[in-house]
């Protein structure tokens, strides 16, 4: 049962992160080349960004549904941007029940052309609008070089579609969905996200124009978190979604299609982790406080036991998702670590001195050393334990924020911009073109994340120019290193 | 916006199923063959089934994972019987990424043969016993006469797969998610089950034994509503999932699948629906109460509107699933009709004279006429609607067993049970051959549902023999037409 420490972050951070991904048992490699297993722990993860997105949904009106897995081909092609962005990443199913089929189906990459299909028959007049579905579901892309919950050919997503009458309708929702995404990221998974607008080089493949929430990792790559994009009129007339308007008029519809999927699993790791293992926030953490008892003789070990299992069903009735570490044959010290590793937020000590004073050492996975320990009474030790939990939830956004906030640089040339990137955002202004876009990736590796919409009060302003091409800047741009 | 009634179930019972499903939109057909899209109404009924059985999976110490998608052709061999049940339903994936694949890839039809390579390398000493593993996912299976929810090439489901030190334990398991399974669908979907044993013929593809939840569908014919397999050493031998017992012996582990799916959807409408459309039973109707306000004048409207809302968060604060219907320009009888048809339990009439009087009229989906209808003071509205939704949830259980109990009888010969057949199931002795039973389908259209648990306190009884082929019987089974 000895485990070996994961490799230092600073020594070979992909490597840090694979190892964490596989050790805290969130997920490993399946035998399908580019897909992953979910393991237990790492599902209850997903399970709780799953909760967190859901609700807020739910609270605004949207509804769940469930659409095929399969597409016919003909779909795909009916959006000619759509399948050119996505044409390369398809899984094609050729053979059923024995026979070659008459039309290949694919497997779907993301769901616009069935379910702008299903609009085209739901929508008839401006009274069905606006409609407002989302599905949670798998999806299939290609993948060549997969990396866990990050990149993997299948993975596990909600994708909502929504159909309006206006233009200013949809891009409201394009930006209330955007709004929820960074509300989830920020209080429930508390990593810091700066949203804004993608590049046409970065946008979906058949969006009008696509919003995103960013998050800074560990190594100061960027994760691209959720996006929620304007499809305009494309996918409406592709698939004729009309509806009759007040005055009778027949009128396409405006839509909008968004997404968060198991890779926001991946960017907790890496927001949050250490050099220990994983550092999950309380709110969605699987196990919030981890009990561990100690003892050294047989006759402490009952008493301790005891006291554990009173303290464990106090804080179970209060709702804490608390866990006893009951194992036998490990010492506290490994059990330690092991919990460590996975992240648990909260750790209750108690050994036979404890329970003699009625107490419990509580350690707090967001902080080292003496900083971390602090004692406290089993009396009401269900109030500590949840004012400790939102202070770990606290502190985890604060230092994420920290350590974002001073990686973050404005520039004002491809030099700079270079320089920048190896340990940070860059901030410059850029035309906003593919041509420019591919030439800052070819020479820095860095791509544009987003302009984002708290430093870009006007597009287009009058007397900016590209740092890099000097055209005329559509706005300012965060260029990273990107996921 | 005039609807049509729908046809009545004795005309022609599979028109009456498909047209509820659609017109209450719970379902429709998808423009790829042989599959559905599951509408907002109708997935939020199956959120309900998924939230009751997950909660009762958790209970009992079942924790949720997730499997790739897709299985390499060759696994799907390892196990003979199971390549031979499942080879002629498989939908073939041969290109991915714009390459064609080495190795085709299997859309999963169940997930035995991907997840006992996993088990194989999770499972390594008796202290990894039990592993007790559910999933939530899609399963593909090429489906040649498709029924909406009943039989879709792609459906929703939950797979069970768990791995046990001993075949009693896994005995125990398989049976115990037996009890479950029943427990939901008596005390959730108010549909009484019998509880049994699968014959040979009838049998998991794979499997040791079989047991089975069936149910009678408002035509008498049988839905299998649930299965429980005890997979003994098959696919432990196949995947070579083995641990090392306490006297540190290897040995192959004991394993188990279970699987409820989405056609338990169809079953809840077939169970408890009659000529007006659905009847839902409280506990899983995704709206328990409806309100629907009445007025004739423009006065009256505010002060109804206003009343109604008043009932409608009162009944929401109590935890109550209420909707007020405000829709303009429909008349309340076209209201009351279209709330039926969607199986709403409880309806709530708020008019004029019922706001004078402080009270409302409530009328229950599960009676007719007079005997639905009662009034109520909006003082304390919400025990009595709690007291009624407990009323209803009783009454659809007691309902659906009096109609399946009237329509269960013994038979002692292959004649008898060709009468029965035609309106009830016939329990008669029974080899349990395949032979046999085929020549019953070949006769009668039936098949063997199960051999009853309640029925059969012990195996392979001295003295019986099959009432159709006078060989040594296994017990007595019951025979019906099914889905």
């Amino acid at each position: 049962m000895a485990r070996q420490g994961v490799t230092p972050r600073s020594e070979d951070y992909a490597r840090w992160y694979t190892e964490v991904v596989q050790m805290a048992e969130l997920a490993d490699y399946a035998p399908v080349r580019g897909c992953m297993i979910i393991r237990p722990y790492g599902y209850e993860l997903w399970e709780a960004v799953k909760a967190g997105l859901d609700r807020r949904f739910k609270e605004t009106g949207h509804r769940n549904a469930y659409f095929p897995l399969f597409i016919p081909m003909s779909f795909i092609q009916k959006e000619a941007e759509h399948v050119e962005g996505f044409a390369p990443e398809l899984a094609v199913v050729t053979h059923g029940g024995g026979k070659e089929l008459e039309e290949p189906l694919v497997v779907r990459p993301t769901s616009e052309t069935i379910i702008g299909h299903a609009f085209a028959s739901w929508v008839q007049s401006h009274r069905d609008l606006p409609l407002l579905i989302n599905q949670w579901a798998n999806v299939v892309r290609w993948e060549m070089r997969p990396r866990l919950f990050l990149r993997t050919t299948e993975f596990l997503w909600q994708e909502g579609h929504t159909a309006h009458a206006t233009a200013e309708e949809a891009m409201e929702e394009t930006l209330r969905i955007l709004d929820i995404y960074a509300d989830f990221a920020e209080r429930d998974a508390a990593v810091p996200v700066i949203k804004g607008r993608k590049s046409a080089q970065e946008k979906f493949a058949g969006a009008a124009d696509s919003y995103t929430i960013e998050a800074m990792m560990g190594n100061f790559w960027a994760l691209q978190a959720g996006t929620s994009h304007f499809l305009a009129q494309n996918f409406a007339r592709a698939f004729d979604i009309t509806y009759l308007d007040a005055s009778n008029q027949l009128e396409h519809c405006w839509t909008t299609s968004w997404g968060v999927s198991s890779r926001m699993v991946g960017g907790i790791v890496m927001a949050h982790g250490d050099d220990g293992g994983l550092r999950l926030p309380p709110v969605v953490a699987p196990i919030q406080a981890v009990i561990v008892p100690i003892w050294r003789s047989d006759d402490d070990r009952g008493v301790v036991l005891e006291a554990a299992h009173r303290v464990t069903e106090t804080l179970r009735a209060d709702g804490v998702r608390v866990h006893l570490d009951e194992r036998e044959g490990l010492t506290p010290g490994f059990k330690f670590n092991d919990w460590e590793m996975r992240g648990v937020p909260l750790r209750i000590e108690i050994g036979p001195r404890d329970v003699a004073a009625e107490s419990v050492v509580l350690v707090r996975r967001d902080r080292d050393g003496k900083e971390a320990k602090s004692a406290a009474s089993v009396t009401a030790i269900e109030d500590r334990v949840r004012d400790l939990l939102d202070a770990v939830q606290q502190s985890l956004l604060q230092q994420a924020a920290e350590f974002r906030d001073a990686h973050l640089h404005e520039a004002s040339s491809l030099d700079e911009l270079r320089d920048i990137v190896s340990t940070g955002w860059a901030l410059i202004p850029h035309c906003g073109t593919k041509e420019c876009e591919l030439s800052v990736k070819e020479e820095t590796k860095a791509t544009s994340r987003c302009f984002p919409l708290d430093r870009n009060p006007e597009w287009n302003p009058s007397g900016l120019s590209c740092g890099v091409c000097e055209r005329p800047a559509l706005g300012y741009a965060y260029f990273a290193r990107a996921y």
